[in-house]
């Protein structure tokens, strides 16, 4: 299936067979201190800087959260959404658990928005799909529910099914559903890696949604942390995921040497752009 | 199943669920002018050096390819196994194409080597499975026949089949026999990459047979070699290649990784050990 996203002038496309899709993750206050002392101050300077930053990087969509303890989330995140709109072209991903941030900035949002996320939670389900359908945004399904987040593959792909039936039964259309399979660390969990890979197989081959992940969070704790993000993001595109949310700049050459070992870089179009940037020429 | 390789005084294992057993590449002239003229005039400290450079690097095996032009490859590739032997402890793994070459070798050689390698031609079976049975050796066979390199993966499955049969018709048990799958480049073909992961999940599953692959193949005529290689073998070893054939100082970082993400390296010790040894503590 193909995911169609949209800012005022920009459309992005995630599907098979084409280029691996980043999203941006930087422009969230979580563990960031300055970031988060700017927002509190009402300083949006380092949030424009932050956003050019992760475009000029190759970002094709932007990840905005505005969890900074103190602040009116609702308030921050619509804040945060307009400057962001304002500053870059690329379409946003709008990271909030609350409906009411949620809302309030899809309200402004001038596109197709990605809503990140819905969970396998009866309340969740609950309150936010039927605004996903009011906007018509794309949502990202995390496959964790009331019983909190499944060890096995199975399991996962049991949420994402329960995610994907309720959206079609609500009009929403499994296009505009991306799963997100939930990586967990390698640190804590030696299956971390395995238990991801078989999940997004299991996901893809089964339901066919596009697929986000976290690729980060296979390394907290762990040395050499852009190493092992970068072998796990090659692996894990080539098991099925397509719209990963990543730090860009650390990433993109993995994701484009990926791609075009995939055959999803015809002529090495792109790989070789990204190599001249590199170098500078 | 499980392939054993020994040298005098080390025994490696190949085989599921282990760490992946890297080949050094370097040992081979092909494009080395420093490497042949030394071994065109008798200079055997050049090849002393990159043994052990390569061991020193983490290779678990060393490839020797004597093939020179000008030179009795017979007699050179049995005084390069000499010197090799008498440098480092690792396994060898005798690269030639001259079945002559590899017999005076394996006379000389304390162990169990590897030879590099038989193809599914008729010629190669006949002359080179009964040199392999004779001397206990462990050999690596082609996915090419007297038709050429076959373009799927199917026909890839099919050489590779008929080879392990021809050896177990001869007693060559099938944990003797590795199995590589050819890899292209991606420059002369975009099909290349997706062809070989494809190719290895047939064999693997197919056959069981454990499997290397010239990973660098996969990269030539193409900028930045390392990270196509680097992000191909992560993609590669994922799909079931245990012992690739490496330029082991550019790659082991990856590998390391790999196997981590994969569950084969409990506790991150290898993992660990390689960070810490590159920042050189």
């Amino acid at each position: 299936v193909k995911t169609k996203l949209s800012s005022r002038k920009a459309e992005v496309v995630i599907g098979d067979e084409l280029p691996t899709v980043l999203i941006g993750e930087r422009l969230n206050p979580t563990g960031k201190k300055k970031l988060s002392a700017a927002l509190l101050s009402g300083n949006y300077e380092l949030v424009r800087n932050m956003a050019l930053d992760q475009v000029r990087a190759g970002a094709d969509i932007l990840d905005v959260n505005a969890g900074v303890a103190g602040a009116d989330e609702v308030a921050l995140l619509k804040e945060m959404v307009r400057v962001v709109v304002e500053t870059v072209d690329v379409p946003l991903c709008i990271d909030s658990k609350d409906p009411k941030a949620l809302e309030a900035s899809l309200e402004i949002y001038p596109g197709k928005a990605l809503i990140n996320s819905v969970t396998g939670e009866e309340a969740s389900l609950r309150e936010l799909l039927p605004l996903i359908k009011e906007h018509s945004a794309v949502v990202i399904g995390l496959t964790v529910d009331d019983e909190g987040i499944p060890k096995g593959p199975e399991q996962r792909l049991r949420i994402a099914s329960k995610i994907v039936e309720k959206a079609e039964s609500l009009g929403i259309p499994r296009e505009d559903v991306v799963i997100d399979c939930l990586v967990m660390t390698l640190g804590a969990d030696s299956n971390a890696g395995i238990v991801a890979l078989e999940a997004v197989r299991k996901i893809r081959s089964e339901l066919g949604v596009n697929m986000t992940c976290g690729a980060s969070n296979i390394s907290f704790g762990v040395p050499d942390r852009v190493l092992l993000n970068n072998t796990f993001l090659s692996m894990v595109i080539e098991a099925g995921i397509n719209c990963p949310i990543v730090d860009v700049s650390t990433v993109r050459p993995t994701v484009l040497a990926t791609d075009f070992i995939l055959g999803h870089d015809r002529y090495a179009k792109r790989y070789s752009k990204g190599y001249r940037q590199r170098m500078g020429r």
